[in-house]
């Protein structure tokens, strides 16, 4: 298993809705949480990046949510590289529940690289070589 | 135009995050704020509905991020009822920066109909009606 | 009344927790709301002062929580600058149910003026006139 | 030290706010997930409570920042009980950065015992008695 690839996250009180359960919209920050960890691990620190001026906004997102979770519930984010190109990364998430696991949700999400300016620009030789060898690997 | 099929919202601080810009997630809280606000202004109340013990979970979510938007500045939310079928229905959503009308993103989400027991039922016929009826207007 | 010192914020289902009311943590992002748009109202644009390299951070924070709020329901934040110093100000804000005007909630937060580089600094002038004003009129 | 009084967080990209620090509404979310595994780690699931029909909402917040902190920043939050009454319970917590072992807030919050209803009760037995033994030993 690639290291940072699998990313726990116990359901936060705070991330409950009235219906007793996680809100979508907190699997959107779980999936953020786990790209930037398997980027970690594998040599790659979001929080420097940014400081070269280097951002990688979301511009696609895609979620099945297949069974809800509840609070105090444990899920792993298996997190893998689905594709590099010269500007762009698509991440593709599996999440799965701890107890029984059940597979909760699928999704991806496209990442596009741009300066502080916003205009889009080739992701860093470094950081692509290493998303490439996390694409290879999966 | 349709009442209730707009929604403007003014970005928060709190939505914002360290790249300037309202962060990815928030969207997907303005979208369900957007298509609450057109099923109440056509006479289904959400709150009323989960009363009843029925809910409507998201199951599919696709966002397409354009551009980005800074905090204060005010986005209108254009919802419309995309499809219903008797156990779910799709809402489609365009963002709109007031500020110079620009499209800043493109979405839809699904939405299934359930009991407070999680299992799947019909759509109340009321409320399919009411989102049939919203569907043929747009 | 002073223009912008009543803002009315509609509980988002995001917000409510699994206990089906409106998590603590809301109120937080309703004060800033609030006191912002205060603020704007009374030409201070804070959008704008951090353009300036003028930021306002949050130092402290009290809240009495005294009743819970649901999905839907519309709540009045009153809010009223407490206190100006050279160098920090003091907001003060209640919170009242618009369905049957109870106080659900009473708060203060105390903001200092920084640089961008995290150095305290004296407010700009124009800004502490106005503050000075609204606490004035309070 | 005592079992589950002290928690780590690393703050989330979603966290931060566009000053470049963790806003400071995440903090509130921290002090909940850390008192929750406190009380984990001590015996009492607060998610099992809610079950039993026994809530317990914050109705008072104080918190002090000292410092920001900044995205993927580890934080150790100290969480100990400060008070417990039949009907209530006292909170503190001090939260330091991993990173110069710097304390940057320091904050309590008060929770009440209510029934589903929203009326107060009394703190069940065995959870009283687990608090107390956390204050004495704090």
């Amino acid at each position: 298993m690639i290291p940072g690839s699998v990313t726990d996250v116990r359901v936060r009180y705070a991330e409950t809705d009235q219906m007793g359960r996680a809100h979508h919209m907190a699997y959107v920050v779980w999936f953020e949480l786990a790209r930037t960890e398997l980027m970690r691990h594998s040599g790659i620190s979001y929080a420097d990046m940014e400081k070269r001026g280097v951002l990688l906004p979301v511009v696609r997102l895609e979620v099945d949510y297949l069974k809800g979770v509840e609070y105090e519930d444990v899920v792993d984010i298996h997190t893998s590289v689905g594709d590099v190109r010269s500007r762009r990364v698509q991440f593709d998430y599996r999440v799965v529940a701890r107890k029984g696991g059940v597979l909760v949700a699928e999704a991806m999400s496209v990442l596009i690289c741009m300066n502080r300016d916003g205009r889009p620009r080739r992701l860093p030789d470094d950081v692509r070589e290493i998303l490439a060898r996390l694409q290879a690997l999966r």
